[in-house]
């Protein structure tokens, strides 16, 4: 039988090491489809197996097939770090396992999850008074969003611009509602004057820190059209949004004060592991009404059901995630996170200097954040084989984007740790 | 600094005491709405703390705030068990932080939870080759087969009994499509005489092991009409599905292999924390066709998207979640599980005997698994009162439903550890 304390102690002593040795090892796994699964059997054992299987077969199985996401050297898609407190608040709260189907069922679960978000707000300098809860994922929370937008308006129209992220497509799909995607300007923020006719909009989603090059859309003006076509704005700020708890990084999300809904998800720049998507709203009412449904079985006094946050979005079962936001804000602190991102971006502005410096390449959009989008100057062909090759050493590994119809590379830095010195230029 | 050796000792020390002794705290909390948020300060601080303000505050803030699911007499709602195996899992899946957004980003993570589910589906007795991926809750994965059926049918009617679980209601809500309810027989499974005319239906959601009284659908009677309407059926054996792990249980689970999507929750009898809901479908295709959405910054070598389980669901970013099945798996095997059901059937059938045998009481509703549905003659309120008084009294925690319009008490027994004492008759 596993013991807690006896396993335990060999699991959080495999996660010690994994943590100190991840630099040593290919940072993108170097496997073929199906290699990892034709190393496993076919069946489930007949008996019980001790603990110490399971970590030999992590080690000797599992991890040659592992992308390393902790790994100082990853610099694909977005870069994000699980840092100590909130690996162990995970440890934490699958102990407790708290199902906040409703707030009896998990009231701690609950109200802490309430304060968190407010204290997340603050740090971030958002209105006072939102209403915040979380999701999974941001594809979650903007569905969440758009459910709300469309049952509160009864409109199905969504706009959002081509640099979007694609779950605002995957979740209009899912909702039923069609979807407008308006062109970029040369910096790749969405067009104002090609927003076209509101009047149908449901709701228009605005990126801040859009997935390919992090640029920023005008959110002033896009809250202006809203408000004067009566759609709600939601504003996806997914990665871009940790940014906020530096006064100085502020002006990039001017207007953001003005959405209906916002999502920022802690799993991304915020030193939390998946999954913690951060979804405030001041309109909660339209929520609850989009997603309040009580069954018989489920009701409790209305005191309580006023708070269940299961009523705010898709799922009814929910996960404690709030313990790990609570362990890293704790255990950060508002230094500890301003410096994190500061190191982020201080670390990418470097990066772009000695691209803008080195003959032969070219920087392909602005930086506002840590995100770098460069290339070599030359055939797209070139920089395909640049990226296939430097991903496939194992050294480092970096992604892709195409601006312009140009193939260029992405460059995400997280800055924590020793990501500083993994930087050192050639 | 949080250090994972030192601060994690502590942290695992703190979830084995907190196991060993949860059986003396209350199991339902005793607080009031507002009382625990009353206690956290309005702001994130300032400077960093140390880990051991977080286990402090834990212990003297938050306890008190915390419903015990872990708790042996928490007999509400399903009792569900997060086993050692998994909660170890989950520290580990915490530091690893892979985020299986495409395959190359998660390999192992990807192929283990596909060879898991492939495991599960052995274990179950469901037929070879379907396609199993784990969504976060059953409403999820509810939503995903029934989008699934609403983008291959062209149709938009869902249908189930009224003893479906809300979640149907919710996603039907959600994808805009139109439910109808079917009235259920004495025994609380749906009259299939009158499903009325499926030829609009694009799913029917049958249930094994409803939320109420744990009833179970005619499967075979709901498949043939599905097959000559040519609908979608959807088997939600959310909580019931685990007994399928014992062959003597199966026969509640006949026509099942004909579901084109199936539904079984690890994290309620299957020993795994939450989130962990099991989807199989034999149509992998129509999943993907209605969830596929690659944009260029993930496109990867074709043999790799097609392993992406992301493209079988609504989130992008996935969790490594097959680590804690595979533990439970391997640290249980299959005689562990078996032994888990056969205990929890056993427990909740020596209690339906107590309240047949007991003069005042009276059973109102079948007992296929672990749920006991019974009250005390009389009237509701009788039943009402005495709820709140048990429930009160943080001694045990049951819950209630209504059934054939009288309010009956409801005891769901997990049947894991100490639970096997702590039904012993007064």
């Amino acid at each position: 039988m596993t013991d807690l304390r006896r396993d335990g102690s060999a699991a959080l002593e495999w996660a010690a090491r994994y943590l100190e040795r991840v630099s040593e090892l290919p940072v993108l796994a170097q496997v073929k489809p199906g290699e990892i699964r034709s190393r496993l059997p076919a069946e489930a054992p007949e008996h019980p197996e001790p603990f110490d299987a399971v970590l030999r077969d992590l080690d000797e199985i599992l991890l040659p097939g592992v992308t390393h996401w902790q790994h100082p050297r990853y610099f694909a898609y977005f870069a994000t770090t699980a840092s100590e407190p909130a690996v162990l608040a995970e440890l934490l709260a699958a102990a407790l396992n708290s199902v906040a189907i409703l707030w009896r069922t998990a009231p701690a679960a609950t109200e802490l999850e309430a304060v968190v978000l407010e204290w997340t707000a603050r740090l971030l300098g958002l209105p006072e008074g939102w209403h915040g809860h979380i999701e999974d994922t941001a594809s979650t929370s903007t569905l969440a969003a758009l459910m709300a937008a469309r049952e509160s308006s009864g409109r199905d129209l969504v706009v959002c611009s081509e640099e979007a992220h694609s779950s605002v497509e995957k979740d209009a799909r899912l909702l039923g509602m069609r979807l407008h995607k308006v062109p970029c300007d040369e910096q790749f923020r969405v067009r104002t004057d090609a927003l076209g006719d509101l009047g149908e909009a449901a709701a228009v989603v605005a990126t801040v820190g859009t997935t390919a090059s992090t640029s920023v859309d005008p959110v002033p003006e896009i809250a202006d059209a809203c408000e004067r076509a009566g759609a709600w704005l939601h504003v996806d700020a997914a990665y871009a949004g940790a940014a906020m708890v530096c006064p100085e990084h502020r002006w990039a999300f001017a207007g953001v004060e003005r959405a209906d809904s916002l999502v920022v998800n802690a799993h991304k720049w915020m030193l939390t592991p998946n999954d913690c998507s951060l979804l405030w709203t001041r309109r909660p009412e339209d929520f609850r009404r989009a997603f309040s449904l009580i069954p018989e079985y489920l009701r409790t006094p209305d005191a309580e059901d006023a708070l269940s946050l299961s009523e705010y979005g898709p799922a009814l079962g929910r996960r404690f995630r709030a313990l790990k936001l609570w362990a890293v804000l704790r255990c950060h602190g508002r230094s500890g996170l301003q410096e994190h991102i500061r190191r982020g971006i201080g670390l990418a502005a470097m990066f772009e200097r000695w691209i803008a410096e080195e003959a032969g390449w070219e920087l392909c959009a602005p930086r506002p954040f840590s995100v770098v989008c460069f290339r070599l100057q030359g055939a797209d062909e070139r920089n395909r084989e640049l990226l296939m090759r430097v991903n496939a050493s194992g050294e480092i590994f970096i992604s892709h984007a195409v601006l312009n119809a140009r193939y260029v590379l992405r460059l995400a830095v997280r800055g924590r740790g020793r990501q500083r010195g993994e930087l050192a230029r050639p």
